[in-house]
């Protein structure tokens, strides 16, 4: 069956709430919320292979580094292996973390659940029940009225055996009650609901109650979803024992963003999942939201400056790879092909390395790179990754190459000649070149590491400074059309000289510029010594404008290569 | 450098306009936008291995076939090969389709543009310029004035050589003209450059200029840039030779939202790439974008019936995988692990089949399935993704494994005690079990193949209807504790004789209740001949239940062997 050519035969509008006066627009985010992660039940459950125990304790540890100080350990009433887990989690986790564990509204599931935390410092409770009309209906045949009885009855039944209980004392216990699924649930019997099960439970400003709005299915797009959220928060508006808590999925590919307009509606709690694992399209990626913030100046309160090791433990564990193009933590997100952007990184670099300190400890300076969300530095990634060469790519990602691997500034126009022949090497091989091929490229195109067999083996050069001041004398033996000829000239540098001498052979007035670069420790090239100097000599003239580049050992010898290349024997014209 | 403890000084939060009369929050989307796939470009650029020109044909021909009617081709001045696929568009596209190509404001570059779709039917010419400070100040080091001046001055050059060009008169020609950042552009700048290159234009209501609003890199949350959409809407009010397009990249992980926020604040016209593809962390998905209005009743224009395709081929041509987890497409998306997920699925399935016509060719109906915001039938997926059994599972997805394997509808209280068999094989295993593996490990727990030993091979089975009604009689020999008896029973049913024939073994009153089911055509077991009958027998009594679920030729025969393992040789007892 294809998709029908009238969607509304099948599928109709979801009807959000009306709220004319809604006051989020205007909001801003000036704080983290709390964060739940629920990678080890949302996300385990939702994996073709769930994590062994084993795994979900690696898993545990690393929640604990990052810094989370609510997570959720299980459903521990549902199997031996998650009651074990929990009862692990009691036991060896850090006192500070809440560990949270998930039951329904079934009194022997609760009590199993109270038993597996038994001796905890700080547990929350998750319990749920139906309140969206479709699940009331369909799944359970039930009324409002019936769910909102099992649903106080189960609070209060719960109290009893937690806080009630004087066995349980040194353990603090908040409730945690979701109305199932809010994002299709009548804003108005959410608030119904969470208001009986709140008396039913009362709660305590210390330790509020946290009533938890499941967009179990992405319904709609964030904007209703904020104001099903400003509606709910209204109901509990001002309430210091209420805390509204998040809980998206991102069916509709909206799930960050509904879970920043929900915060933006009065939400201070989310939960979700690390890279956005989680049942059928995921929980809410909670890196993503926590360097959102971060990115806005805004401390997260969870740290992930070691992103790529994050993300491998958690890519070896759930066996799901992050996206390329996930942000932040994909390959592709500090990568830039195009050449206008190459360009525009490059020159933002060096304008904010230019307002760095000289001392090492550099302090931190406003981010102001174009292209570039964040310092790759913050998160663990490098700039080394930033620009790569394609055979859509420009001379600023050339430009990018050399730079870092023979620390040199090639002039613009050199730049536009060679990336020619970068793009048809790049299309001739279909593929990205890599940094070193780029360079390898450049040092071929223009013979850089090779002797001019027409510079001939018997040239000599002597550098002499006169008595009188710093007057330079050249003097070579070259091949010119086949005939051995003698260039001798002085002048105040080593171009003077070359110019003075050239002017026997060209027919026009000859001007030089010349800049300098050298491989980089990073660059290996067996044919050019780390100690080499580069020169890149620009020979104007006539009308014309040639390129030598030569590597020697000193800057005076490779700018007299150079500069007898870019004259005589260039390589190639560069491009206007 | 690890991330900093006071990310303010470092960055800081993205200075929105102020729109505190904005409308959009009580907009509705009640039509699709002009689509526009930048595949070809932005996403093409944006592979490590750009595509050749016949990887990008056929990439041109799947995006006509899905629809698109607007489809930019590339940046013909930059390459050779750029040039001559923009060519080949021209001389076999469809001419209903708009060719759309990239041009930054050089004449050089324009004029080559204008050469390489020579001939063609409909082609829109992309001109951009930088608008953000950022941009002009850090990459250009220009100003705004400078800026204006060239952008009206190049959407001069570009009108004398196309539209006010007579060899061009068999071309239409649209500009699209876009502030670069955009999402990082005073809006109020960005209406005036606009506004003064709609002026150079001079575009007509048929034709209207395409005043497209990059968000470059994703600076805020989508409700601000929505804001700058609105303000920028606002600046065109009523002009019907404008029209505002959109072009998002998701560094924040929200262009899906801020395409739809954008929709909502003005804009008609949305760029972007399948599966989100495109520099960094990608363009906006279009498909995501176009299968959220599909489910909310709304025709995209662009079909994705077959999604797996349109999947494998772009997969094929950027060798980059779509998430596992990716909206719609993913192959996760119509997967429920969870055992409460799939109790809810088979029973909103079962629902949602009970309201089909019996022919054939089913009218649509509404869709109203819990966890699935979409009939996966309408893109290509099919039903028996839909659940998979893991270690997290419980009875709901074994029931819907039954049911598609075998036919039937097992009985709770036998689902809930071979649950526990099949969580343990899946944490024995690691990993997910495959629907065929639970069904044969259903098969393998009860036995149901196997002929019982204690039941004699001698067992005779007597079934005669008497003349007066329809009296069953049963003789069996079987063995009892290491002797063999005889049972003789009759009855209105085999089951009734069965338990009459049974109240001489029992000590108690037994109750027996029976279910059917056969293999599906799908199910393969060389044990199980196809024409099997599988009868489920509940014997209840003495306060305990107990089950015998045994296959063989017909309902009578497999009804007698399951009842009388029922009571006598029962494989476990159910769970209560």
């Amino acid at each position: 069956m294809p998709m029908l050519k009238r969607a509304s035969d099948k599928y109709s509008a979801f009807k959000g709430p009306s709220l004319p006066d809604r006051t989020w627009p205007s909001n801003k985010i000036t704080k983290p919320p709390r964060w739940l992660s629920t990678d080890l039940r949302d996300g385990n459950q939702a994996l073709a292979s769930p994590m062994n125990p084993e795994q979900k304790w690696t898993y545990f540890q690393m929640l604990v580094d990052i810094g989370f100080k609510e997570i959720e350990v299980g459903f521990p009433a549902s199997s031996e292996m998650d009651f074990q887990f929990a009862q692990r989690c009691v036991l060896d986790g850090p006192p500070d973390v809440w560990l949270e564990v998930m039951t329904p509204c079934r009194k022997d599931f609760i009590r199993r659940t109270v038993d597996a935390v038994k001796g905890a410092k700080k547990i929350i409770v998750s319990l749920y029940i139906a309140t969206s009309d479709n699940f009331i209906d369909t799944i359970f045949s039930t009324t409002r009225e019936a769910q909102l009885r099992t649903a106080v009855e189960h609070a209060r039944y719960l109290k009893a055996v937690t806080k009630d209980d004087p066995a349980h004392k040194d353990t603090t216990w908040a409730l945690m009650w979701s109305p199932e699924a809010f994002s299709d649930t009548d804003p108005d019997f959410a608030i119904e609901i969470c208001r009986a099960v709140k008396e039913a439970w009362e709660p305590s400003a210390e330790v509020p109650i946290i009533l938890n709005l499941p967009a179990t299915v992405e319904m709609s797009s964030p904007n209703i979803f904020a104001d099903q959220v400003e509606i709910f928060s209204r109901g509990f508006s001002g309430d210091p024992t209420v805390c509204v808590s998040l809980h998206n999925h991102n069916d509709r590919g909206c799930a960050v963003a509904a879970a920043e307009l929900g915060q933006l509606a009065g939400a201070t709690r989310v939960e979700g999942c690390l890279f956005g694992n989680g049942e059928r399209t995921g929980n809410v990626d909670l890196v993503t939201l926590a360097l959102n913030l971060y990115t806005q100046g805004i401390d997260p309160g969870l740290d992930f400056s070691d992103l790529p090791r994050i993300r491998q433990i958690v890519e070896q564990l759930t066996q799901i790879p992050v996206h390329t193009r996930a942000p932040y933590a994909g390959d592709s997100v500090f990568v830039a092909y195009s050449g206008g952007h190459q360009d525009a990184i490059n020159k933002g670099f060096k304008r904010w390395n230019a307002t760095a300190d000289d001392d090492k400890h550099a302090r931190p300076r406003p981010w102001k790179v174009p292209y570039l969300a964040m310092d790759p530095h913050d998160i663990g990634a490098s700039y080394e990754a930033v620009i790569r060469v394609n055979s859509q790519s420009g001379k600023g990602g050339i430009a990018w190459v050399l730079s870092q691997a023979l620390q040199l500034e090639a002039p613009k126009a050199i730049l536009g000649a060679f990336s020619l022949a970068v793009k048809s090497e790049s299309e001739l091989k279909g593929r990205t070149l890599l940094p070193n091929e780029v360079t390898n490229l450049f040092l071929r195109q223009y013979n850089v590491q090779s002797q001019d067999q027409r510079v001939l083996s018997l040239v000599k050069t002597a550098l002499n400074t006169s008595d009188s001041g710093s007057l330079v004398r050249v003097e070579t033996v070259i091949l010119v059309n086949g005939l051995a000829r003698q260039l001798v000239g002085h002048g105040a540098s080593t171009l003077d000289a070359v110019r003075f001498g050239l002017s026997a052979f060209a027919d026009c007035r000859l001007e030089f510029t010349c800049t300098f670069g050298m491989p980089s420790a990073g660059f290996v090239n067996s044919d050019l010594p780390e100690s080499s100097v580069i020169a890149i000599v620009m020979c104007s003239g006539g009308g014309r404008t040639t390129w030598g580049v030569k590597a020697a050992g000193t800057e005076e010898q490779a700018t007299l290569l150079a500069s007898l290349s870019a004259a005589l024997f260039p390589v190639v014209q560069a491009a206007a």
